[in-house]
């Protein structure tokens, strides 16, 4: 094999592995948003089959003897391709350390599990799901033991969704929070509540439709390339390269501002696809980083950006045009306060910017201790709830919307969580960075997104998975990690709402 | 390899079809349904890509050796196995007999073509598409001639879509209904016209849709399974197997009678294809057997059900609870004038049940001169516009509403469209049938659809593709084909209504 016959089959499979990976989220996204409701178990004989084929495809001989090869070579590999390599090659050799027949009882436990999950959680029946969560816990650690015998289980997983990462940076990280957002928290729930009845009342689907459709032309999503889909838990996926992208919200008839911060959030994340340079189509470079990067842009736009007192200047005229009889009457500095209303609750994705990062800390927390064998799976739901108490201030009524929230762990996904606070925290520093260069407040206040997409686009989005995530935002800021920039923004803005 | 071997690894290999079926038909489904506008190239990346994963399956030497095995152990297997192997080795052997390089050359010039197809529809540019559609033809012919060299190629290709379908059979069957349809036409076009004014009007999309639900519910279609999304141009297509449908329809919103019966027509094709004997999934027996048989369903549903006074009397109130202003004032017989209100007219798909059968006509004589060598391509649009003339009695104003109204030439089917009209008329004999055990009238009155479903899937349905589709039409009537019982079912119902 010369190296450019390697070459060319480097772009056959990555094609492959791309076109399998676009069925596979297109049948995903069908079952989320369009598809029968009795028809998951037929899609999932499907993308049993296709994983299958994609299995076999990236983990053969022939694919295996293909990177061996180009890794053998790589220092005559251009940057990209060494990077495609090293991407391509840790899957492999982390498949090839887990026995197959463990590995497919997995997947198999996995499909059973998200089952149990979903009766569990309608009925509130944790004792259903907890067989399933142990062995999903036992398995986490088994195949990390496989993989990296002498990483810390825990620290193997962080890594894996998130290269670079590990306990002792997150328990730093997170103790950061816990130091600064609990006291906070603890002083805005001293003080008087901001009103936000003014997102409440009746807002047809029409209507929210029609302000989803303003907010991604204002944010530059190009309606061409990125579709708009309702579904019951909002998310986003690329389907096939970063040219096909796909968001998704849920109305509420009661409360426009979940929507309204859904298709924010969501339009963050596609923005971030999107933002990948052309020629990274069909590569395992297309696309998002990292699920801490993927957040640091979903939550930037949504939050520092969605939920600031300039872009209120804006978005309350669109709203008034929207909504002209439920907005008369009000102002944008009163819509900045009621879209920053905290208030600790109980469920994650409903949570406020400053209570946000609490509730993932408890995950965080959990997981950590199961992992180590210091808390026994069967104790989760004790130790959740005891810690709502201590972090938030709130008792838990049912494990329904308790530890039976998230579905995460039902996929299999330990060490998943964290990313959601650091990518909140990323994108306070990327801000920062941002605001040297960029008048964001005044594009905000005239809802012209283009010099703030430009400066993400320049510095992250463009590079796709070229580099590691922690390499991508020191390249874009300058600067090394520190979690105060977030905590101090929170401070100044929660400060200065709730007059503390 | 023993026999038990090569039965599961038959299975496996049906599986696997059946999920690159699933993939490649939701991806064409997505793309006539939600897709964002500019995503077609990225799609057709993808479905290239598991095309030509699913060519090598089916084709490959292991998948060969297979079939060939199991055709040599024919008597050995049993009724089901022995079609299955039948099906699968046609395939192949017709693939194996067209040169790759020509078979590939012949899927790009599809792609190009239906592209080509749809731009000189747009600006009415046949001269734009005229080369596309000469090479169409072309291979047509030479493809016919390496699978069988000693059958006439149009023979070759109206056999593959209907098993058992000739010119021979099709001269004799599209002259009679040329022999009665014209002259009938003819009085009907020099009577007072039926009053359709009752279906044009304001008909919201919200309330066409509300109606679709109640026509797909009273139709015995099971909402779990099968899905209703809006289209361009509408179709039906099963996912995976029989257990996920999808039917589609468009809203005109000033005359409901359109969506109406593209919901009831698309509801007759999913009801065939959901009908299958749920052993079936996951083979290729799985669905509706033929494009013939497939019509005489959806076609049934749509004219000889759904167009008939016995089912106006069921249909009225509901029309009148779903559109009260608008019916007001009318009653069931007037719906039934209204809805069979038969004009000649430019566009097949919107042309009434009379006059249908002459579009398809002008197609089959076109496709069979070109094919035969006695037309010139270049000749086509002067020849659809005398015949439409001739037979129709309409001049064409210009090929937008002439030949390139059609997508069908444009991908590729050459000899396809002939089961339209053969579907209508199986559909007649299969009614009267039915009536020798079903009181059909009575059952339409009520809204019951139940007898006759089970007449249907008893007699059809459940089969799927384990019977030629002449087989399974003899054994549900007991009959051979007999196209007057078409024709004399046409002017009863049409001198009836036009009082002839």
């Amino acid at each position: 094999m010369t190296l450019e016959e390697a070459r060319a089959k480097l772009k056959t499979l990555q094609e492959k592995m791309a076109a399998y990976g676009h069925a596979l989220g297109l049948l995903y996204y069908d079952g989320a948003t369009t598809a029968p409701k009795a028809t998951a178990a037929n899609r999932g004989q499907t993308m049993g089959v296709l994983s299958e084929e994609l299995y076999q495809l990236t983990t053969g001989e022939e694919t295996v003897a293909l990177l061996e090869f180009l890794d053998a070579h790589r220092t005559e590999l251009d940057e990209r391709e060494q990077r495609m390599v090293f991407l391509l090659l840790k899957d492999i050799r982390r498949m090839q350390k887990i026995p197959m027949d463990e590995y497919i009882a997995h997947q198999r436990l996995i499909v059973e599990a998200e089952d149990a999950w979903h009766t569990a959680k309608e009925t509130s029946d944790f004792p259903l799901f907890e067989p399933y969560l142990e062995r999903i816990f036992a398995d986490t650690r088994k195949f990390a033991g496989y993989c990296a015998p002498d990483t810390d289980p825990y620290d193997y997983w962080l890594n894996e969704y998130e290269e670079g990462l590990s306990k002792a940076r997150l328990d730093e990280f997170f103790g950061t929070l816990r130091a600064h957002i609990v006291p906070l928290l603890q002083k805005v729930c001293s003080a008087p509540q901001l009103d936000n009845s003014m997102v409440k009342g009746f807002f047809s689907v029409e209507r929210q439709d029609r302000l989803s459709r303003r907010l991604m032309e204002v944010m530059g999503l190009d309606p061409t390339h990125v579709g708009l889909s309702t579904t019951e838990h909002p998310f986003t996926t690329s389907l096939g390269s970063h040219l096909d992208e796909r968001i998704t919200t849920h109305y509420h008839e009661d409360d426009f501002s979940s929507s309204l911060f859904s298709v924010i959030h969501e339009g963050g994340h596609a923005l971030y696809d999107t933002g990948s340079d052309d020629s990274l189509a069909y590569t395992v470079l297309d696309g998002g980083v990292s699920m801490g990067i993927h957040e640091s842009q979903s939550r930037f736009y949504e939050n520092l950006l969605g939920r600031s007192r300039a872009f209120c200047d804006y978005l309350f005229p669109v709203l008034c045009e929207v909504f002209p009889d439920e907005m008369a009457g009000h102002s944008a500095e009163e819509l900045y306060r009621a879209l920053n209303r905290s208030e600790p609750s109980l469920i994650r994705t409903e949570a406020d910017e400053l209570t946000y990062c609490l509730h993932v800390l408890v995950r965080y927390e959990l997981e950590k201790r199961v992992m180590a064998g210091e808390l026994a799976v069967h104790d989760l739901p004790a130790e959740w709830n005891r810690l709502y108490r201590e972090y938030l201030g709130v008792d838990v009524p049912d494990d329904r919307r308790g530890l039976l929230q998230d579905s995460h762990w039902s996929g299999g996904s330990i060490g998943y969580f964290p990313s959601y606070a650091l990518g909140s925290a990323y994108g306070a520093q990327f801000l920062r960075k941002m605001k040297e260069t960029v008048d964001v407040d005044g594009c905000l206040r005239r809802g012209d997104f283009g010099p703030i997409n430009d400066w993400n686009r320049a510095h992250i989005w463009q590079y796709g998975c070229l580099y590691r995530p922690g390499e991508l935002f020191e390249k874009a800021t300058g600067e090394t990690f520190d979690p105060t920039v977030y905590t101090t923004y929170l401070e100044q803005k929660f400060s200065d709402l709730y007059s503390l």
